[in-house]
């Protein structure tokens, strides 16, 4: 049964306010488009399938009051997704969302302006009912790569709270376990912001996995000791040669995973792949805050004004993913090919 | 200027309370052996060198208020031993302390008690001199590692506080600093206890050295990008083959290291190393307990009663180090034979 992430009713997105789990459980309510730049900004919502549906329902927020005419409903369209579009530069389902939105719209600019706002509320809602079917079918087809008793790590929270519905990497796990499959997980806890911690074994205990939360710096000596069988992790955006950028230490435990021979995953909806890029290196980097890592609970943690590198997220080369699980089945190497050859013909 | 990290004064074993930095700096003083044994369980004082010179007075106070005969002096010396021992199970350096203490004793066992008394008391001093000695020796053997410019990432606290004087791997950019070369160091902020964070950029700041603090899982990022010129790591225990151990994540930085063709170095004086064992395979790992995962500053971040691993080191195998700095020179691969040469001939 999956975890309500994110809800469309009576005119408001309603999100599970994830910054407070696993402490507090709080539907919170964005009744306009300024309340929810600020909860995916502050990260109430997030996770990249989980934006894609939120900035969907964005644009529907920031035109559902719009009047005007045509010319200037497109203009406001516009800003409104300009505006969307500036909350964090990482996923690309969130652009990919808007984009779809903004195609919908100028292909129907000269209908009356009242059908276009419910054409992009229905179009919104397909985006959300998709997903939920995007989930389901990346846990069916990855599924297949957990054996019985598998010991798999993962990093950040690509599990329900990241989506609509089952999640990236955790739906394979959800799956695996309907299939009856035993299995354990082992969740990086996911400095600065610990969505590891709070929401992957909040989600994961819901579901009855057995779980065990470690440090970052702790997986290379669980790998040691031979206690890792796969690592599983979604993606936020992934270039067409297969090189792909997720939560900052992805790339680290990609690293250790090769050295140890350990298979690496990636699970990842068609909608995280921005095949204009050739490669990782243009993928753009969120950086955050310093407070985010010298502050923890309301409390410093490190020297004053000491100084800070903190990127959200870093990018994984292609050469050390085994396999990209979508809804659409699972590309091996040669990536360049495979991942064309499935997305583009598809 | 070193910090009074470890000072005996009026039958007190005075220490910096780590625990406390960087919010707050206060000195506590152990009037008793219980006291001590608390501060080295809690990590109020903390890392190898300095836990071998904190057991060392920890013996004095634990026989100076004895009264009886020689051999119950012995007995009594025996059950002080064991119980600082029981207090933290893999820096050697404590161990290596103890059993100075008692081969001195037993040594002079038909001594006047009052006279043993002193000779302990006088050999805790040495020790604690030794150890400052010992400390600005490695700095100078591993200064000459550091080019001008170089970019070091480290792990934990391996300075000042982590010694009775420069510190073991710091002690290297202390001494490359004076030498007039310009140092950037990285500083992984070291979950849980964050001793990298708290200790680590206190410390160096208050050296006026150039500092970033990341978190943990950051470190493989700024590698990709060439940002990281070298890792340099203390240790609690390194087994006659070379295979380190230290505090949990240095064997996570040493496969990034070796992947990124980045030098290696770990930093520790002769009393760390453990001649009886073969390999880092015998080296025994302290667990530590859930909670300093699960809660930080007070607050729970992880669902409840989930499972933890939570080592506090781990062993990097010798094929991963390049070098290993000591007071005594610096030791090369191949392992066996270059420890052997410098430290049982010596």
């Amino acid at each position: 049964m999956p975890i309500p992430t994110i809800e469309f009713k009576n005119n408001s997105v309603k999100i599970i306010d994830q910054t407070r789990l696993p402490v507090s459980y709080k539907i919170i309510s964005c009744k306009n488009i300024k309340q929810l730049w600020e909860a995916i900004r502050t990260m109430q919502v997030r996770g990249a399938p989980a934006l894609g549906v939120a900035a969907a329902f964005g644009v529907y927020l920031g035109i559902k009051d719009f009047r005007g005419n045509n010319n200037q409903f497109l203009k406001k369209l516009k800003s409104v997704i300009r505006y969307l579009g500036s909350s964090r530069p990482t996923a690309v389902n969130l652009f990919w969302s808007l984009e779809r939105m903004n195609k919908l719209a100028r292909k129907n600019r000269n209908k009356p302006v009242a059908q276009i706002k419910m054409m992009i509320l229905k179009e919104a809602k397909k985006i959300f009912q998709e997903d939920r079917f995007v989930s389901r079918k990346m846990g069916d087809f990855g599924q297949g790569l957990i054996k019985n008793n598998d010991r798999i790590l993962t990093i950040c929270n690509a599990g329900a709270l990241a989506t609509a519905d089952y999640g990236t990497a955790l739906a394979l796990i959800y799956k695996a376990k309907e299939k009856g499959k035993n299995i354990k997980v082992f969740a990086c806890e996911t400095r600065p912001l610990l969505q590891g911690a709070r929401l992957t074994t909040w989600e994961l205990k819901k579901h009855k996995i057995d779980t065990t939360l470690i440090c970052d710096n702790m997986a290379a000596s669980l790998m040691s000791q031979k206690k890792i069988d796969k690592v599983i992790t979604g993606a936020d955006r992934i270039a067409s040669n297969g090189d792909s950028a997720n939560k900052i230490g992805t790339y680290n435990l990609a690293v250790l995973a090769k050295y140890h021979h350990i298979p690496f995953y990636i699970v990842a909806p068609s909608s995280s792949f921005d095949l204009k890029l050739k490669t990782g290196k243009g993928i753009p980097i969120e950086q955050r805050s310093k407070e985010e890592v010298t502050v923890i609970n309301n409390k410093r943690i490190a020297a004053k004004n000491v100084k800070v590198y903190n990127p959200a997220f870093d990018v994984t080369p292609h050469q050390l993913i085994t396999a990209i699980v979508t809804e659409k089945g699972i590309i091996r190497p040669p990536f360049i090919k495979n991942i064309k050859r499935l997305l583009k013909n598809a």
